[in-house]
């Protein structure tokens, strides 16, 4: 993987960095350069931290395991930052359905408390914030660019399009470098796959790993951009360091949409196990689905060089390896 | 007054009630129905609650000061209710750039609880909540009728589309019977006055009442379109009891879009008294200012029948006679 120089001797925080995306980012960092990677995660059972994520990380992190409400803690760790690559949040759309005041703290007080902090004690630090297609809804064209109607369709959608808003506002009103990536679906090592209220995805590949019959709901023919988790950490990268990002909005878009049907088949393929049967929609996720959904990345292709590197199938590929060798650390007991 | 059988023996809750429009809501609830007033009011500083807008009101109400977010007494007092007009909230742009948890608190997390509330323990309840067109943001073309792009830029802004969101989702996922109304600068009897952080009409008021010199920023050439708080009551009055209310959202828009200073010019004419000044946008207004607005509320008209009765001479005619005889009551000490 190439160097990154544009980290080495910075202060970097993740926060949300025992997760999936933000371990990945931590791996990163600290083979391709000598950024000081520091760490804030509140291993909230419904999140999705887990500390084996940086088992046989190249260097080590800082760890500091903390809900980041606590507003002096979090003075203590953004006061020198240099880049910080907020992730922290709750991204199951049933969990906020269900628990709907725990994903307002998670994804939009939780971050409104961030940007404080850094507004009165930080306020040069770079801001990469991870939002989300959910913010869009249900698509009134394919493909989905950045200039699409918001209208959230679930409780999450809802307080991660706040946390997003706050980033923008923070930057028009108070002049903080931040910017926002609107996140697909995203798969790859460390991704939490032990239940499936994180995504199909992940559910996916524990059932492929245990050869359980995989349940497909109304046909399989639902369309998704996947993204592999190194393309993520590739743009979150570029957007921490480009001097164009601050006050961006940009979406990430998979390599190629492709419906649900076309990926289970793939990774019957690849593993040389799994089988899956077709269903009728259950109610809790047809209220809350947003149908087929694919993204036009175009504008970060434009203004920052980013595109998505890793092919679907090379993709699942390594995500299918990663956990068949770490079955004991990622498979629910 | 027209009497409103609609309401005739109905338990409706008001939160915000001893705010402006909530106090107003409970006057005419009062003198035009047999409805059971009830009353939710936080009392918090920042707000607007004044227990003396329950003056002279001709029937009294049953009055609860607490705040939302406490989820027990909110439920007793929602348990039997058969309309909640939602109106409790912070209001202040500029104070939500300022202190934005609090903001976040009053105007996301508390509506979150009380529809979490109203769909354990009354999901039948009509739920009326007073929105804003603070949504749409800087608008991209006049009039902004509903379809206008969301891009809130203040803190409150973004809070309160959370808060309107909530409600369209708990009506699209839960089937609570909720519609929301986007309401644009309201005066009248009753609105707090006696600073300027809660809107420019209550200070314009303010000032004439104390032939104090009005400071005008950019020329005065801002375009709004203000609404009478009996037309605004009008609407939301509808919104409690149509039928195709639920599931809906509507802007209300004043009778005619006016300029600040035509505004001033005429309190100016009506009160006899009264000066101004113009000066430079200040910072801290200046990036978040929205330009000029005016709305379309041709959907409620359509839907519902809406259209604001008062004349913008007749209502601040009415709203400076209100506090002229109310000074003690209203102004500054």
């Amino acid at each position: 993987m190439d160097r990154l120089p544009a980290y080495d001797h910075k202060i970097v925080l993740i926060t949300g960095g025992l997760g999936f995306i933000g371990s990945n980012m931590a791996h990163r960092l600290a083979a391709c350069s000598r950024a000081k990677i520091r760490i804030v995660d509140s291993l909230h059972p419904a999140c999705g931290g887990n500390p084996r994520n940086l088992d046989d990380i190249v260097r080590p992190a800082e760890v500091h395991t903390f809900d980041m409400r606590d507003a002096a803690k979090l003075r203590e760790t953004v006061r020198d930052v240099d880049v910080v690559f907020n992730l922290a949040g709750q991204i199951s759309h049933i969990d906020s359905m269900d628990h709907p005041l725990q994903d307002l703290q998670a994804n939009a007080e939780a971050h409104l408390g961030l940007l404080e902090t850094c507004r009165a004690h930080n306020p040069g630090a770079r801001i990469v914030f991870s939002s989300t297609r959910q913010c869009y809804g249900r698509p009134q064209r394919l493909p989905v660019d950045e200039e699409h109607p918001i209208l959230p369709l679930d409780i999450n959608g809802v307080n991660k399009y706040a946390g997003e808003s706050y980033h923008r506002i923070y930057r028009q009103a108070h002049g903080l470098e931040t910017c926002s990536l609107r996140l697909t679906n995203t798969y790859g090592p460390r991704q939490l796959i032990r239940h499936s209220r994180q995504g199909f995805i992940g559910w996916f590949i524990h059932q492929i790993l245990c050869d359980d019959e995989i349940v497909l709901f109304g046909g399989g023919t639902q369309i998704r951009d996947l993204t592999y988790v190194d393309c993520v950490v590739d743009a979150l990268l570029l957007a921490g360091s480009h001097p164009d990002a601050p006050g961006r909005i940009y979406n990430l878009a998979g390599p190629q949409p492709v419906s649900l049907l076309e990926i289970v088949e793939m990774m019957i393929a690849i593993s040389g196990k799994g089988r899956y049967r077709i269903a009728p929609f259950p109610e809790e996720h047809r209220r809350i689905d947003i149908g087929s959904y694919y993204g036009s990345s175009a504008r970060i292709q434009a203004e920052l060089g980013w595109r998505p590197r890793v092919e679907l199938r090379e993709g699942l590929s390594r995500a299918l390896e990663f956990f068949e060798k770490r079955r004991h650390m990622y498979l629910k007991a």
